[in-house]
């Protein structure tokens, strides 16, 4: 027995909880495609449903608790969003730069205007400003792996709606940056416009926009020469780690500027051009996109299951926490609707609108930076309020691929 | 910068030591290729050069510290040992397995023998028998992830030799289990022979013994049954997660067994054949080892690397470290050399010695075990013999991909 237990190293029970996390993924994707949904939603719905069994069964064991899990869904939606990066280059992607920055800032500033508006009524009167602004401020940011998985699958991904929605989400999160600098000083200064942090706006929108113009500039110089080198090496299977190392250095890179990781990792895909690897794709017989994609097939499903898992089945089932979530959702839905009007003609606004809908980890920190607040002594956002936003993000984040999906068919079947 | 603070989500920096993992095991491979040695032992090399650059720069950051290069290493050795599976099938296996069954038997009792006799005559007189005991079973399990790697890499896992190394090298795990049974029941018993755990003995064979029997029979017959019904899902890109789901969850049960988590994943591999999965490879226009190809080689450099990188440098230079370590790793090299002449005639019995030489997890598992025993009131390993034994584990694992690289080339070579 001393014997066994020495011998069972504490990867043994991660690997049953991995091998279970698969096949509930496969079935939630599974179930969804017979219902003619995006997988991702069934993963989502899936992950849902755990938490939910594990609430009426506590002995089961609990996916949000384990830091390996955690750990592979989010380098599962970091390599996803390379994968996704790979697919267009910097060129494409500047072709449609004014449209995706018109859809990132109506983006923004829309879902912000209708959630206050709508915290403001919902909310009981004497409720702070701050706190209608701050809900607002919550809707902001898409969570663009969803979008992008759903892309993917629809071969959707170098569509001009596609880069549109994926340039608006990498600029969508830095205006998410500051917006949280903004409305959190505002906050510190007692709710008041007086003591706006301009100078930490301005450093955290510089930090941001440096790193992605240095990274689309110098690092576009550099790639070809890196590959180059990588290309003289002797050894085998250069091209996967090499390439992942890339990615992975750009996401840390700018993560230290202050980017969310996938930014990084969706930067470097951009940079990477198939020119500057041909010769080592060429000597080991597939293309990068082609070994990425194991690991995006692995990796990205534990991603999905996990955010539905991470949803608290009781909390979500109150009344209030309900009415507010639903009616936040509604708006937040609406108000990314309206921002895929602002791309332009010739394009579908319904695609990239319904593409910018799911919110996810950028919405999820502000509700925690909400929380550790305080206004006049109180914490800024009630246990209630929490729940309802977060509520509103789950909502937004099963709708969107629902959404997106339905649009996509639709087009793939119209005229 | 509270906001910065925010974004910056921890993964941000494992993705930036990841990079660098890669790296450094690229770099290192190359130069053990440019030496003509396996990149393997420049992996190992390069981990322990990281861990002495660590010594003298402490603000290099330090892999062995990151619970998430740990997880990727090990999940990396798991995904290389159900590679290696997938490359034989069970009938292959037990046409081996007698041989594998005597150079397993000798491959334990060898080492033993000579590790106890190297440490009866360098050890201080009146160093208890059961010390030098305990020495001699850290050096009796093989660690197969290097010397499989090395075979991969060969073109020779397929090779009867390669069979015999990994089939070898599995019933050494369950004998490893055994001694190590054994020889903490004659500490626990004082050092006489008296209180042998009979029972615990049978128990722990039973259990091993039993999971490998119901995996290659039972699951034998079910495996068809698991991959037919998943080739009934219409989603796309089932064949991966399942199939790696399917050989984390034997590892799993395996585990529970008492046997090392590759064990459970290599019979995974093995269970596995072509004729089961055709339908679905031929669905998704790539077979599962393809498909498995790019995870092997993300991951498995990672525990190479780790591996090295896990050995004290400064315990490493002590003079009387370093001559016990020596004559250990001497003794131990040759006590599995031996072992290549049970396989049998008409076999390359240098080709399977080295193939058994390198040591690795279980013998450190031997090593901590016995630094937490005490004898007489006073711990069974001193700090120096610890280091001492570790030194030879690590020096095997140097020797091993050595000497198997050298052999393999003179084969290819000969007439």
């Amino acid at each position: 027995m001393t014997a066994a237990l020495l011998m069972s190293d504490p990867l043994g029970a991660t690997l049953g909880l991995l091998a279970l996390m698969w096949l509930a993924a496969k079935l939630g994707g599974e179930a969804a495609l017979r219902l003619k949904l995006p997988p991702v939603a069934g993963e989502l719905g899936m992950g849902l449903a755990l938490a939910a069994l594990g609430r009426v069964f506590p002995a089961l064991p609990d996916v949000t608790k384990s830091p390996a899990a955690e750990l592979l869904a989010y380098l599962g939606v970091v390599v996803l969003m390379f994968a996704v990066g790979l697919e267009s280059t910097v060129a494409q992607m500047l072709k449609v730069g004014a449209a995706s920055f018109r859809v990132a800032v109506v983006g923004v500033v829309a879902p912000m205007a209708v959630g206050l508006l709508g915290a403001w009524l919902l909310l009981p009167a004497g409720t702070p400003f701050a706190v209608d602004l701050f809900i607002g401020a919550c809707l902001c940011a898409t969570s663009i792996g969803i979008s992008a998985s759903v892309l993917k699958g629809a071969g959707a991904a170098k569509s001009p709606e596609g880069r549109i929605i994926v340039g608006a989400a990498v600029l969508d999160d830095i205006l998410g940056l500051l917006v949280l600098v903004l409305v959190s000083g505002l906050v510190a200064a007692g709710g008041t416009g007086a003591g706006l942090p301009f100078r930490e706006l301005a450093k955290t929108f510089g930090l941001a926009l440096g790193f992605l113009a240095l990274a689309l500039t110098l690092g576009r110089f550099a790639t070809p020469h890196l590959f180059a080198l990588a290309n003289r090496l002797r050894s085998e299977q250069v091209l996967l780690p090499i390439g992942l190392g890339f990615a992975f250095l750009l996401a840390y890179l700018g993560n230290l500027a202050g980017l969310a990781t996938i930014v990084g990792a969706y930067a470097a895909g951009l940079i990477l051009e198939p020119a500057h690897i041909k010769d080592l794709e060429a000597r080991e017989l597939h293309s990068l996109e082609e070994l990425v994609h194991p690991l995006v097939v692995t990796l990205a499903p534990l991603f999905f299951l996990l955010m539905g898992a991470k949803v608290d089945p009781v909390a979500l089932m109150q009344p209030r926490t309900l009415l507010l979530g639903a009616v936040l959702a509604i708006l937040g839905v609406a108000g990314k609707l309206v921002s895929g009007w602002a791309a332009g003609r010739g394009l579908r606004a319904a695609v990239i609108g319904w593409g910018m809908v799911p919110r996810g980890e950028v919405g999820l920190i502000f509700v925690a930076t909400g929380s550790a607040l305080t206004l006049n002594g109180a914490p800024l956002l009630s246990a209630e309020v929490q729940a309802g936003v977060v509520a509103a993000l789950l909502l937004t984040t099963l709708a969107g691929p629902v959404g997106l999906g339905w649009v996509l068919r639709r087009r793939a079947a119209g005229p």
